[in-house]
């Protein structure tokens, strides 16, 4: 609130310290108001503004996950949506733009994107791990801690994220249940989600000790639902300096062209331009998008253990097979073919390299959110499913690939 | 995991850098452990280690809340559990001593007792909230920023801590369920709590229409369980500099000698020595303790509305009101009396106001976890609670004393 006498702070500049808790609280209020759920709560169940909330659980339990997330770490200020000169004119439209910006919709690189994009990302990866126990959402609560310096653009960024991450990742039934604000020298979001199994046992991590009978000293199939590696080439994309990217990207569009023409004579047809690469790998970066359905799918289909691929697909690949006792042999072939469509943009930000950067996203790169699932050999591969490799018994012959215990990937304290 | 070849690093200097995700892990889980019903998770549900755990929920429906902690805004790396000199044998004994810290039970100011200080107090405060709607405390999830440089028996103690609270608590169907680890520049620590409400309706901080209808016009009755101002005169002697500290308290008792022998002599008894009263004030701020029952019995005994006071009983008595379109009126002589056990303590740390700090302790400090309810005029007051005021329509005329709408206590922002 402004008072009398002082003259208002433009909204552009305006900052949380100018607000107040009540204030702050509108603001959020105000975006979480626009997931179509968030007005709608049965008999018994008690919305946000109370001391805590109460949230329905049909079967009588409830899947529940958290994850926190920190300035500079995890997420930064400044990051834009897409990066301007990238983005064609849909992306940001779509998702964050006409229901929109504080700056009328309006994307700009130090308020609402950057704050959109974070929302999004804390509760894509919260409802990625409700998913990977074959969940769904039905919750998501924010605990946000902030300097009275930061923003006010951002944090209405930042509902509007996780408001529009709750209406396009297909989150139907959940709800937006309550938080906590707090003050601190930078912002930290920690989001807890929770989710509904319906009836259906949660897969684990490790298979059930019946499955484990049956298929005692038997390989098991590893899928995937969704991409890898794209997060990374973002991250790539993203952290090149906007000038050096804009030449990388031109040089490249150069050859691109020549080659296209080339194609065009023998009748091919070229997938991708690599600016358009470049802004579809910026997006998965800011807007990862794990498929919601995908872990009910895998549970109904019989998989035997299920986890999601937040540190890279090497990695959690190998936490899946250690957890289980047995050894994870990624499909090389896989690695090549998935690796392949990202090789332009590898080539063009690094020509020296292409191919062993592309396979390098794809195999060590985290943040997609992809659903890994082991099958017993052999069975049906679900719908929205790739088989990319096997988990083998330790004593096994290593294929001929990359073969995996808990090398690779990330760790947030020892960076290895 | 030390490497080959190096020396190992002495276990009081270690740091989590040295140690990885799993390392902390297996440091935490340690601690987990020693809560009774961890090991115990009926059938259909799941516990740590996976991408999510699976709670029960047996009445359908679960109470949720979260708050996040900052380092150097809501806890102090360096706070000792109790002050050196401050603390009898027992104090530091009972919660956290014997089954004991990585010191071997001896707490240091640098790390088991703050990490344990802080894992209490973060358990305390959801916990409050879960009160605070009639519910019991099911579970509980800890999202944790740190840098690499935290000192392993911080994170220790904030494990033994979380886990200390839900035993001294009484939390006894709370189960530890699960968590994140990230790395930041200072330490997060936000902790999610769920709770069970046993088949009754939440008790809300607005009347329900039903009761709204029947009181209406008429004045509630306003009820406190819990001790007001205890976390405040803590704060006071925790952040009065020691060398301060002890000499104030020596010309208190210098004092209190020459009066307790002059009340001996008419045959009365002092209740307190002022150095006691300053180590259970500390013991309050770092070890805030909501009476876990307190919201059931309520809500049974017909509770209308209610919530937790964590920022001062005039600030959260004005929030109560004012949710109702009233306005809250304490009784003088309560803050008086509540007060007055405080006041030696008070005018020991500020000789020339000690009756206006007590006071001002009383009406206007945090923290101390307390829960206040609504009743209708006269009803019976549930057992451990008291009446402290009246909740009365904005037209009526102020009581003699404190009438607060929302003045008062703390905002994270505005500093007001």
């Amino acid at each position: 609130m402004t008072a009398p006498g002082t003259t208002p702070t433009p909204r552009a500049r305006q900052t949380v310290g100018g607000l107040g808790e009540s204030g702050i609280l509108r603001i959020l209020n105000r975006r979480f108001a626009t997931v179509p759920a968030a007005g709608d709560w049965p008999e018994g169940t008690v919305g946000p503004g109370d001391d805590a909330a109460v949230v329905s659980a049909p079967d009588g339990r409830f899947v529940i996950t958290t994850d926190a997330m920190a300035q500079d770490r995890d997420f930064r200020l400044d990051w834009p949506a897409v990066p301007r000169g990238l983005a064609s004119r849909s992306d940001g439209r779509t998702e964050g733009g006409p229901d929109g910006g504080s700056n009328g919709g309006r994307f700009d690189g130090h308020g609402f994107a950057g704050g959109y994009a974070t929302g999004w990302k804390a509760a894509a990866q919260n409802f990625s791990d409700i998913n990977a126990m074959g969940g769904e959402p039905s919750g998501l609560l924010l605990a946000l801690t902030m300097p009275p310096t930061t923003p006010v653009a951002w944090i209405d960024g930042l509902a509007a994220g996780l408001a529009g991450a709750v209406r396009h990742l297909g989150a139907a039934r959940c709800r937006i249940v309550g938080g906590d604000l707090g003050s601190d020298d930078r912002i930290t979001v920690a989001v807890t989600a929770t989710g509904d199994l319906d009836g259906r046992p949660a897969v684990r991590r490790t298979l059930p000790p019946a499955a484990r009978a049956v298929t005692a000293g038997a390989d098991l199939d590893l899928v995937l639902c969704g991409r890898a590696g794209w997060a990374a080439a973002g991250l790539a994309v993203l952290e090149t300096p906007r000038r050096v990217l804009d030449e990388r990207l031109r040089i490249a569009e150069g050859a691109e062209q020549k080659e296209q023409k080339e194609q065009a004579e023998q009748g091919d047809q070229l997938d991708h331009g690599v600016r358009r690469l470049a802004a579809l790998a910026a997006a998965a970066q800011l807007r990862p998008r794990p498929v919601l359905g995908a872990g009910r799918v895998a549970a109904e289909a019989g998989a035997l253990a299920m986890m999601d691929v937040s540190d890279g697909v090497l990695k959690d690949a190998g936490r899946l097979a250690t957890a289980n006792g047995l050894r994870a042999d990624l499909d090389p072939d896989w690695v090549r073919r998935e690796a392949s469509v990202l090789v332009p943009l590898a080539r063009a930000l690094d020509p020296a390299s292409g191919q062993r950067t592309a396979e390098c996203w794809v195999s060590a790169g985290g943040e997609d959110y992809g659903l890994l699932a082991a099958l017993p050999t052999g069975a049906t591969v679900p719908p929205g499913f790739r088989r990319i490799g096997r988990l083998v018994a330790e004593s096994g012959a290593p294929a001929a690939a990359a073969s995996v215990g808990s090398a690779g990937g990330w760790d947030h304290f020892t960076d290895r």
